[in-house]
């Protein structure tokens, strides 16, 4: 009998339904038996609402006036200059951050941003550490880089850092630790005060080790924020050794057009290395550059985004009428997902029953902070106040 | 001082600019000087067709009357089930191949299929075996995964596979076989009865090891053939344990837009593991779903392609014409390159030579292969005619 030795790893990975795929799925089955109206789908983080106006005028006018030829060649591999250049320049006016456009690395979406930033990081035996409740697939992307993934559990009072724990988690083999703010699933921003503490530890133990610690910052999310008074450091302005991972997914409305970049910050003593490295990562994986006509369309888009004063308000009326009906909720400062207690401990159980009211939540142990649910608010206001009288009765069953 | 373990490969990958590159840049400096019609710049493999008509009117149809959110959303991460449907009828059309929608994973571009199929397969100490002359990103690929590359030396007389070499190469640790027909750099197509040969041998070994040897296609030149009696024999009709790595980057001009597939035979024995394990090196290596809306432009582009005859004018133009003048020139069956033996024995010399000419050729060392040029005619006509006075000047020089 034959034997086969392809990557075990890989078949698994292939293989592993997240509970966030099999929760949608159940949905669509569920909505040909009661109608998509009755079924109240929280369970995916896909933006809701249309791109820009400036992304479709763009395209068509690329298509009806550029040259077809240069418009779909290749760029080179770290990005079209132009690009490069307009982005740099946007970041700068909004952080005065001293970007330059050879510090950016345009990539094919987040997912890119992270795998490229952590495999041009990573040597053997080096740990990556992330702060729950965090990205499934960060465990993913740092064990298929040969490197391993170290968690900080979370400060279940504020959802920031639990600064005791982050110094037991800090060792010899910690290459980087990454964030997520506006975070994935809390929808928590971390503070400056955060930021700022976060970023003396991690000067501290680099000095006592005589080399760097990185910070990766993952920032999705970064433009969806909700009240006036919510500022999301710009990470770079507090710590030397930051590279920024961006996708415009969110901002743009664009997760399938698969468009970021990965910053590196310019006063990064090894920069070039590190940018090096970046270059060489995306050559190692496959990204040849990233695709050339959303390059042209991100420049024109610029400082715009979707419409994400529908998502304040899915927030608002979510955020209210829950914790009205006693339920327990991390206040949401950004992206867009409300981060709930189970009432009871086994947060899975919680979901089960929900599904009896036909309420679709994600269950948090995947993202290491069991107890909890994601609901993700990016779908149409009417379905939320919909849902409403499902969610009261829940809490009634729970007796609330 | 400060020690900076980063990974040292990917600086490395990120720092050394390829000798094609160098050429490219090398070219757009001399033009600067002399004016962009003085030089005949041959180094880059880059489309010099526009796309067909249908993919511009496809997306102008999509902009224009299609849902805009639908339009840029995530697909399933093998790619949308219509546009997997589509193309695994039209190869099964062509080929009569009995590939499935489920056979099929969307990727991004040619560089995206081959990672993925490589690391979905490698195991710690595992070999890919390529037949020179070979794209030298092959290497980079293997590698990054943590395999290694064997190399089978070029069959100079035929540029087909020299078996006994071939046979040689072949070990307990192969597990992989990577072909490329149209060959990048020497525009050869392995004949029926090579691949017939390959596959027998293949057969043989796999059956006395016990556990299969793949076979990995990477056909992104596939269309790109010029003489009626050419076929370029489809792999999964002569082995089962065949990975199909496509791209249409070269027959729809659009390489910057990262689009392809990777098709797993689906008479391959453990052909649901291996699906799975390409599922999740795809996972792995950051490819969220390849670009939603080229999904959605290929499936409407099946079975057309750029204006290949231009190709084709200027491959019998420049064959013709260089085997005139002395050179000596393998017969190109596709691609869009030309093989050129070098007068002197150092081929590096013979680009420096030919520079003085203002004629930008790439060495063939990187391909695995001394001794010759590639000449990429991928380029106007006109360039094509302009430039034979300085390849007869050439010849002339080196007594032809």
């Amino acid at each position: 009998m034959a034997k086969f030795t392809i990557n075990k790893n890989m078949i698994q990975l292939g293989n592993v339904r997240s509970v966030i795929r099999e929760t949608f799925e159940y949905g669509n089955k569920r909505a040909k038996e009661i109608g998509r109206e009755n079924v109240f789908d929280f369970s995916l983080g896909n933006p809701s609402v249309p791109p820009p106006e400036c992304v479709r005028d763009t395209m068509l006018n690329l298509l009806q006036n550029g040259d077809q030829m240069k418009l779909h060649s290749y760029t080179s591999a770290q990005g079209a200059e132009a690009t490069r250049e307009k982005i740099a320049q946007n970041i700068n006016e909004r952080y005065n951050a001293g970007i330059d456009k050879n510090d950016i690395y345009m990539t094919c979406g987040a997912a890119a941003s992270l795998t490229i930033s952590i495999n041009a990081l990573a040597c053997a035996g080096d740990e990556f550490i992330v702060i729950a409740p965090f990205f499934p697939e960060y465990r993913v992307f740092v064990e298929a880089a040969g490197a391993k993934l170290a968690v900080v559990d979370a400060d279940t009072e504020n959802f920031q850092i639990d600064f005791e724990k982050l110094k037991n988690t800090l060792s010899a083999k910690t290459k980087a630790v990454i964030i997520n703010t506006p975070n994935n699933p809390s929808g928590v921003v971390l503070s400056e005060d955060t930021i700022k503490k976060l970023c003396t530890i991690l000067k501290e133990e680099s000095k006592k080790r005589g080399e760097p610690i990185y910070l990766i910052s993952d920032e999705p999310y970064r433009e969806l924020v909700y009240d006036d008074n919510t500022v999301v450091p710009y990470i770079t302005n507090y710590y030397d050794n930051t590279l920024v991972c961006y996708s415009y997914s969110k901002s743009l409305s664009l997760p399938g057009e698969r468009i970021g970049y990965v910053a590196v910050c310019n006063k990064m003593e090894n920069n070039r290395d590190v940018y090096a490295a970046v270059c060489g990562a995306g050559r190692a994986l496959g990204f040849v550059c990233a695709p050339s006509m959303m390059q042209q369309v991100v420049i024109e888009s610029l400082g715009k985004t979707s419409d994400l004063t529908i998502y304040k308000t899915n927030r608002d009326i979510l955020y209210k009428s829950l914790t009205e009906y006693g339920y327990e909720c991390v206040y949401p400062d950004g992206a867009f997902y409300l981060f709930v207690k189970s009432p009871e401990s086994d947060a899975n159980a919680f979901c089960n029953k929900a599904r009896e009211f036909d309420l679709l939540l994600v269950p948090s142990d995947s993202f290491g902070c069991p107890g909890y649910v994601r609901i993700a608010y990016c779908v149409t206001t009417e379905m939320i106040k919909r849902s409403l009288p499902a969610f009261k009765k829940l809490a009634e069953y729970y007796g609330k």
